[in-house]
């Protein structure tokens, strides 16, 4: 277990369980979690039943050991360097930014499977919920801390901080599905979008 | 068909097919589409799986009904009333008003149920897409009658529509899971950051 204070990112995990990890992802988005056998994994990563069998205990045990990967690459590529940056409205460009940036890199998939989170046993989607909750505060602390500098708008910092993460999240949803557009451009007119929402003009 | 020039709404389905629809949906987003069958909806709804059949004639259509209805009651509910209102940024306030208000009234879980939009046949996920396109045209279309009277923030109105949009759905698969946080206050902060966020100070 992390101390919540002073706390080292994750390392990044091999590239090849990495790959295991979006391929069986798409997979599961692609035919919805009921759809997906082990023996549909097993070939999409191009493993035998047993060899996958030595790295997970079953079905769900993957899309968990999946969606942890996925919050551990959130907290390494966005949370960690984040929490650096003094200067709270920089620390939120910044997190939009890198969260956008890191999701096209490390896989757009993983935002679009958090939602059959639901098929995971209660203690493990109490353990993803509990991960995802930290970053919530990370932003939440972030809006406190710009309230506290008279720097935002009169507006209720938990429903701010939800629409802060739909639109991030929205993002990475919509450019799944459409990857025409320009990165950077989505990253600058979402940073813009967010702030004008958020802060005084 | 319908054109597109003047339409009437689509008319209210009776009560107990919408409530079928409803039990229906819910149980898909509980155990998933692959983790559904006929026989468990059946007995959901309280039918025989041949009283079912009389209806629809397969899951595929049941979902595909199911969206159909949603963009119906969307087009009913949202739609049709707000293009009555002729000034762009109290047409946009009343959409988001009226899109969370009638997903909370209507079934936040179609908002969810979205997400099982590619276990459609393509043709029949072509018309659903096409629906929703439709419903993002009116917002685009109203942006850009914002920005044509000056009073829109410089932004890329594509960009800023998604955003809208994800907002709106993000309210409703939120509180989908949430139901403690009172409608009216949810429904006011979401417009004034929304109108934040699109302009002009």
């Amino acid at each position: 277990m992390r101390t919540s204070g002073l706390r080292s990112a994750p390392e990044a995990v091999p590239a090849r369980t990495a790959e295991v990890f979006r391929t069986a992802a798409e997979l599961m988005v692609e035919k919805g979690y009921g759809g997906t056998s082990i023996a549909d994994i097993a070939q999409a990563v191009g493993m035998t039943k047993a060899g996958l069998y030595h790295h997970i205990s079953g079905k769900q045990d993957m899309l968990y050991q999946i969606l942890n990967h996925a919050t551990d690459e959130l907290e390494r590529v966005v949370s960690t360097p984040v929490r650096l940056i003094e200067d709270p409205e920089e620390r939120l460009r910044q997190l939009i930014r890198l969260h956008i940036q890191g999701s096209i890199e490390h896989g757009l998939v993983f935002t679009v499977l958090m939602s059959e989170m639901n098929h995971l046993a209660p203690k493990q989607q109490k353990r993803i919920m509990g991960r995802i909750e930290e970053y919530h505060a990370l932003i939440r602390d972030t809006l406190q801390e710009l309230a506290g500098k008279r720097r935002l708008r009169k507006l209720d910092v938990n429903i701010a901080t939800m629409h802060i993460m739909k639109t991030i999240t929205g993002v990475a949803r919509w450019r799944y599905q459409d990857f025409t557009s320009d990165a950077e451009h989505l990253i600058q007119e979402t940073i813009a979008y967010t702030m004008a929402a958020l802060l005084k003009p």
